[in-house]
């Protein structure tokens, strides 16, 4: 067996037990050996016990300080993403930090002068970039078999909208939720995005205006390689999780159809029922979560470069900034004026 | 415009009238001249004249004696095909007919020994070689891009049964339906069937059993070129005609879906539903009654070969019969000993 | 037999020459008596009389003042449209006019008005609402079987870009292409279309620029009942015409596929290969155009309402003058503006 | 926490390191505590000790005499199978068995016999039972909405012949290979197979005729409840592993496809190309060999039935038994003759 990279976990709600669960059971070559949560408690302890990971606080600094730690898991709440990965850089450890970095924009430059200062890795928790159709799909697009992409489409909805008490925190339908297709369509496009017109409308529930948010809404996109695009976001799509992307070429289109909880269909007299696509993300991005922490883990054994920067990062909040500043100014905005 | 081949028609039921609208309406090349049917009636007459046919008779004297006939459509009732071959021939008219030839091999010998004698070409109605996909299919193996065919399956089932009393005289499911199945494991194989061997049940009707004749059958099969196969019908399917054809070579399958009724689908949170394929024959060879009519008036016209000749009706029947042995006697049955 | 509606057709290009074959070919109770073509020669005649119109003319009024036509088919020019309608209107005709009625909308209006005050019929050829499959979706939504509309989308792409000699007339992509998009989007949504904002971009060819027009286009859309919605066209997709729609409602989506080119696959080592699908609008909207024509003739005849009337004719005008003022004025339009 | 369950490994070879990883791994109340094999060396207690098992000998007595041990996993080679079963049985272990039992009908019974008397329980290990896909069939069928089973068809090709040295051990295709497709029928069906009738070809390599064995063959059954079937196998798919099973009922059909390596497919001038299935076992049924464990886990310590039996295992060896008496005799066989 090769070496092993020991690693300290922030944050034990549910991204983070996805994260050491995986670490734990599916890496071989990586291990979880001290967690931390503000609101650590019993049930948590014994969580991580189960699991292998023996050692538990409710103070970061026992993994800042802890020399063994080489690597750090920020799966903390978003606001304490930009200082964890500032202490985490200080402190000499690789990052793997969950999205977004932070909503401010000053933060977020602060966070990446400190990484780059330290020379650490960033790795950002852009977990589609990792599926393997949307992988493919990339993948045909980067190779050029296809000639100049022309036009980038994500249909993106969750399966239900979250409590009304989570949306008020939530940052917005475009910071919390179309900034994964923000980094998908810049990932599928090969280009960074240049401009943006938002069109949205509370269509589930008319409680997301109190907080100034929509709950459906779509986003036209210009890209700095001339190809334009459009995303569409729902909050609530009830036949389950709808995750799809088409890029259109020169020579042809790539797209991908949703996994199905199951391949089995029945013909009756009233027509073809198959499955419906699986439920959300948990369950379509499984294998996801594990290979974007292979990536991780191979980077920061081999040196090899991350496969989501703090630059990813970096862009897809002011994307979603301005895709905001167009739904509140009813015009399209520039990425400049970010 | 260039030649038209003037035709005659004997019988004007269901597959009559399919065969005359299609040549009427779709066929610019050729034109049915005469049209003859034993129980012509006032209904026949006004149909026929709407679709351009002015002579009408009850006399198929009516069309062998035309000398303006120069192709005669034979789609009487079976037991009427081998003697109007016979008689087409001798009038030196080229032949389109209905399958099965005949129910007797050594009638269907004669036959085709008289249209050999006379020179005249001999189409047979084996409609589904002419339908796009299960075409495909078979140009596909034709091509050798697969390498050689190893396993030929067809699935082939009707949406319903017919009434008891067409049972009673169909010939039975070898006969009157799996006959087409035959002739289209003979077209993907390209290769003579050499052994069969039938398991058969009555689970739609116990009354097909009155005609020992059974409603649910699967037969298996081997071809002179080393391949073998199966083909399974059912006389009712409540989800519509169920059409598919696969075959299995040395470097890939190539196998076919069904037509559906439209591409519209529903995803609801009970799951994704889709249309049914397409009701029956009529829907589903609809361009391939055209196609099969199109390439018979080319033979006509420029000498060309047929697609499916007398052999082609000779061997299904044979095979047919080989079927029905299998399954009355309980035991694999050589075409050899037909 | 029952009645049959006599027609005058006016316009022998590809268009008048299909409507005409289907017509005469497919409609037992609509008949052309009389076709129109003010470039009539040698090769429309004999055509003509193939299909059995054996009175053609280069004067309009040749249809007009003929007591026996009771039904006008307009497949001229564009610029003539409006006149046609109107001539049409006051000769007491019923009318049958291809899209669009007029690219001024002065002029639409005009004709509007003396078809209402000659109380006759007018329908205009979007013949996408008589596909299968778009049918299918459009009356689920209007089944209310999924609950309010959210969004509509529409993906339609041309095969292969016109000839830039007809892209300098065409009236440019919103006018020429999209138009019958966005008669989709209200017949799917079932609502009046109140804003929309363009993005788009000569990606295919930057001639289309010298035509102050883009061959690459997506627009937002918001409807009058609180659904969004997006439309995207390309003058180029080399994989065969792309024609999809989506509607996501309250309770679930409805959308559908392409028609393939045949429905079978070839399995390999190296994938999974399926037919393109079929070509371009003749042969994915074949049967729709003989739909089209049998619910114009039989309003004609029971005196039914038509399925698509003048109103939809403006309302896709006005769509698409907007759509072009976004593209130009770089901002939303309202369509109060128009 | 809950009890966990003890378990003793007898057999490192690639299925017992499949299972014992899964265990490992994935099922949290499941615990190796011993492993065997007779070949023990030094890579294997290495790999042993990465997940976790840090007991490892060349002596089944190990497992029987450890007290601790609660159930035993077989995974040793197929003729040691029996006598695992009745050791384990004796030493009063729970039994967890690899198919087949054994080869010879004698011996399965005394292992049978000696599994009821010790009063413990025996599961076999049809993994595909545990398909999502394949469940889904199995449960429509059960539930009996779609009313009696008519015809039950499953396909299963495996995407690479084996070593002809594997093949001369292997006990031949019925045995090793579409054993696990009779027990899927007799699944599907709810029902055991009273006929079967093979045809059987060396296509792929004339090799396997060396042994008496064919590479491709297609098996007709009959089953007690009056359903037939029929199961095509072939040791050479070049596209990856192709499972499709197919239950035709009264009321309808209920199938299912392969999963695929992924759900994109690109569509060109040329055609669209998706993935191909899976590649094989591993692949296709990785979910399926946890959910199985995690069913024979539940077993035992909540006392439940386990989901494969026994005399599913019995049934199997003697159907596979008849199908290759049918081949080499040319003929039809009885159940009840083997």
């Amino acid at each position: 067996m090769g070496k092993t990279v020991k690693m300290g976990l922030l944050g034990m709600g549910r991204i983070g037990k996805l994260h050491a669960m995986n670490i734990q059971n599916s890496l071989p070559n990586a291990e979880i050996i001290v967690a931390v949560d503000p609101f650590l408690n019993e049930e948590m302890e014994a969580w991580a016990k189960g699991i292998g990971i023996t050692n538990c606080s409710k103070d970061p600094r026992d993994v800042f300080e802890n020399k063994e730690v080489e690597a750090v898991l920020i799966c903390s709440s978003t606001d304490t993403h930009a200082d964890f990965i500032i202490r985490s850089a200080r402190a000499g450890k690789q990052i793997f930090c969950e999205k977004p970095i932070h909503t401010d924009l000053d933060k977020i430059k602060e966070a990446l002068a400190e990484v780059e200062k330290a020379g650490v890795k960033l790795q950002l928790g852009f977990v589609r970039r990792f599926d393997r159709s949307h992988k493919k799909v990339r993948d045909v697009v980067a190779s050029g078999q296809l000639g100049k992409p022309y036009v980038v489409k994500v249909c993106s909805r969750d399966p239900e909208a979250p409590p009304m008490s989570y949306v008020a925190v939530s940052g917005g339908i475009f910071m919390d939720m179309m900034i994964h297709d923000f980094d998908m369509v810049r990932y599928l496009a090969g280009s960074d995005i240049t401009e943006v017109n938002t069109v949205g409308a509370c269509l589930v529930n008319p409680d997301f205006a109190k907080y100034d948010d929509v709950d459906t809404a779509i986003v036209t996109l210009k890209f700095a390689n001339g190809a334009i695009g459009v995303i569409d976001n729902c909050r609530q799509a009830p036949y389950g999780y709808d995750q799809r992307v088409e890029v259109h070429c020169e020579k042809g289109c790539v797209q991908d159809n949703n996994n199905l909880e199951n391949e089995a269909y029945i013909s009756t007299a009233s027509g073809v029922e198959g499955a419906k696509p699986t439920w959300f993300f948990l369950e379509r991005y499984n294998d996801a979560f594990i290979a974007e922490m292979e990536d991780f883990v191979d980077a920061v054994l081999e040196g090899k470069e991350v496969p989501v920067g703090g630059k990813d990062g970096l862009e897809s909040v002011r994307v979603a900034m301005a895709a905001r500043k167009s739904l509140l100014e009813k015009r399209p905005v520039q990425l400049s004026e970010i």
